[in-house]
């Protein structure tokens, strides 16, 4: 530990209560029936969820800045508005059949400490910030994670402002029609750290029964669109040995997907979660299959192991198949590897308070990925009921949402109070 | 060959152009733009197809009857019309994307016979039928084969009459609309053999450079339905060790299913035509696959210990794969052997006209193959383009259609000339 410290404040704790209340009360902006939430990104629901969000910063006492592509920064002053600001945040957009916790635990939480802090009448050497990302889901406009995307460089203003929905409508009238399309130039450069508290959308804190998930970094991506065509015909009259049977030679991809996975475990993944067959027919031998492929590893290197070998497989696949499989890279995403001593402060913070942690790679995406090509960046997991998210039943326990939020504080006053 | 013997006709032959001029002038009752034929069962169109049928037979000196269900039987008297009847016949309803051939030929191909039989002043012993089997393809109705099998009391009257379709029109409502709601009863009984000559709808004569297929049986037929049930989840966070992921499951479950066919080659066939996945998005673990199974083989035997190996793989890979797997029996075809006596008739037919011919398994199912319940029934297949079918790119040579024709001729000749 180099640059960080423990802060004289190891007491303070935050109200568990208070962002679990808040966390309810934004869910009923867009609440479904089932328990989830609906506020696609824009929308006048997702403005009402961004007034929410400011009208509770500026009660803390913080100004508000909102960039060309509508993300929002509510700062807190420190001593010395001079160093570069420590940063927390997330979303407030949902998937359509969204959680109550994804994204929105990450704004809330930083909003919770800022209230903590209020209430001990403490402030950091460095200003602190809480941003809220726009459309990090990418549920009605894409790319996702536009906002942080946007802000780190990654796309142009222009572009993102000009990306339309399936009516027609732009991102750059979208944030007029709900007042959220700002003017701020927010520089990314000299932002002294940048933290993110999340809900794992995963199993293993719960399968491991720990609290804190200290991320490490994030798995980089390689997605594949894959299509294999074969030749349909009737299923009762041509014999196996004539057959050129697409949804055969699918079957092995498939396994070869799994396989690639293991060969690199344990944080290697391997998915093919959409498959479409071509007539898809009781009686009629797949002419065609269309499939997605999901690769992600935590290194380029090992990324590129499993895709050339994915390649060479693949077209064996299709020799004895009598098939022809054409692969198509539609994603890439580098792996990402938190800094340091910001992942320390995260496991420091865990280990003052007492409680249990472990050591985990973020296989999502999250603005943070982003956020980690120009600042020391590091997240803070927390456990959701069965590793579900992106759904209506997404759910975490209150006890668990206040120890990631405390976690969240120590690390950040961990950075901001050097002088 | 007991009660077979070759005509006093073996020089007769056909009229291959007139032949082929019929297929095309009913191709044109429900002409496609792609150059096929949509003629669904019991439509206005249908009713021009049996109204081309009828004028054909009419001119051709036939009486006709048409049954409570529909079929319609053409019938060329003989010298001696107690006699058990040899029948021919086939259907002219087709798939919505159907061709020119399936059925219709086996139709045409038996009034063509009659044709040159009026041409050379031939008059069998026994009568000659050529029948019309209402909605063999099922594309419109259900169940298949429906005209056949209400014949030969598979289905009763009353329950196909109430059948209906997507709008709700009945078998009933819509024979009466067309004018083809008969009130004949045509026994099964007595009927001294059937005879139907059909395109392949496969590729083995094409890849065997064979002109005349000499189907000795059909092959029985058991699908099912199979549902795989795991846990959806997010690709990215979730390590493959805590998967469940049906596809992976699903993959293992088609490379069984083809494993089962070559177990018991070379006429066993095993197909998974059918497979849907849930949710069917890039980045979420399949939570669940629905897939067909569609198994068929030449002995009930064969079929019972496919379905045993089955039914024990698919619990090892519910175990191995963490998901449960259910399935359940769709449909139940029992294997046909045709008659010895009627498949011989069509091997010396082909070889007395000195055309190639080899032994097949019909794979698909035909009228034939419920015919082959109450009378001595066999088929006699010829090559078609590539073995396509129930497409309208379906096609088949005009010299290969009139060699069949020649076949049937002969072969009918042979049967029907005992006094």
């Amino acid at each position: 530990m180099s640059t960080v410290s423990l802060t004289p404040h190891a007491a303070l704790r935050i109200d568990g209560a208070r962002l679990w209340n808040s966390l309810m009360e934004l869910a009923q902006i867009g609440a479904t029936k089932k328990g989830g939430v609906c506020r696609l990104a824009l929308t006048e629901l997702d403005r009402q969820g961004r007034d929410f969000f400011v009208a509770q910063a500026k009660a803390a006492g913080c100004s508000i800045r909102i960039d060309s592509v509508g993300n929002i920064f509510a700062r807190r002053a420190g001593l010395n508005n001079s160093l570069p600001a420590v940063m927390t945040g997330s979303h407030i957009d949902t998937q359509p059949t969204g959680g109550k916790f994804d994204g929105n635990y990450g704004v809330l939480a930083g909003l919770e400490v800022f209230k903590t802090l209020n209430d001990a009448g403490v402030t950091t050497a460095a200003p602190l910030e809480v941003v809220v990302w726009t459309n990090e889901e990418g549920s009605r406009f894409v790319p996702v994670m536009m906002g942080s995307g946007a802000f780190i460089g990654e796309f142009k203003t222009d572009f993102i402002l000009a990306q339309k929905d399936r009516d027609g409508i732009t991102v750059g009238q979208a944030l007029h029609s709900i007042g959220y399309a700002g003017k701020d130039q927010v520089s990314p450069s000299g932002i002294g750290a940048y933290f993110e508290a999340h809900i794992e959308q995963g199993p293993v804190l719960e399968a491991h029964d720990i609290t804190i998930g200290v991320v490490t970094g994030a798995l980089g991506q390689r997605w594949f669109d894959v299509v294999i065509t074969g030749s349909e015909a009737h299923a009762g009259p041509t014999p196996m040995s004539l057959r050129h049977d697409a949804l055969l030679a699918a079957s092995h991809v498939v396994q070869l997907i799994n396989e690639l996975a293991l060969d690199h475990a344990p944080n290697a993944r391997g998915t093919v979660g959409m498959l479409d067959v071509y007539p898809n027919s009781r009686n009629v031998i797949p002419g065609s299959v269309k499939l997605s492929v999901d690769l992600r590893a935590d290194s380029d290197a090992t990324l590129t192991a499993m895709v050339d070998k994915l390649n060479a497989r693949a077209q064996e696949i299709a020799k004895q198949g009598k098939v022809s499989i054409a692969l198509t890279q539609v994603v890439y995403f580098p792996p990402a590897a938190f800094a340091s001593e910001l992942v320390q402060a995260v496991r420091s913070g865990a280990r003052t308070i007492g409680l249990s942690e472990m050591d985990v790679v973020s296989g999502a995406g999250h603005d943070a990925v982003y956020m980690a090509r120009v600042a020391p960046t590091a997240m803070i997991f927390v456990p959701c009921k069965d590793g579900i998210s992106h759904n209506e039943i997404e759910d975490a326990k209150s006890e668990h949402l206040e120890a990631g939020c405390n976690v969240l504080m120590h690390a950040m006053l961990a950075c901001a109070s050097q002088p």
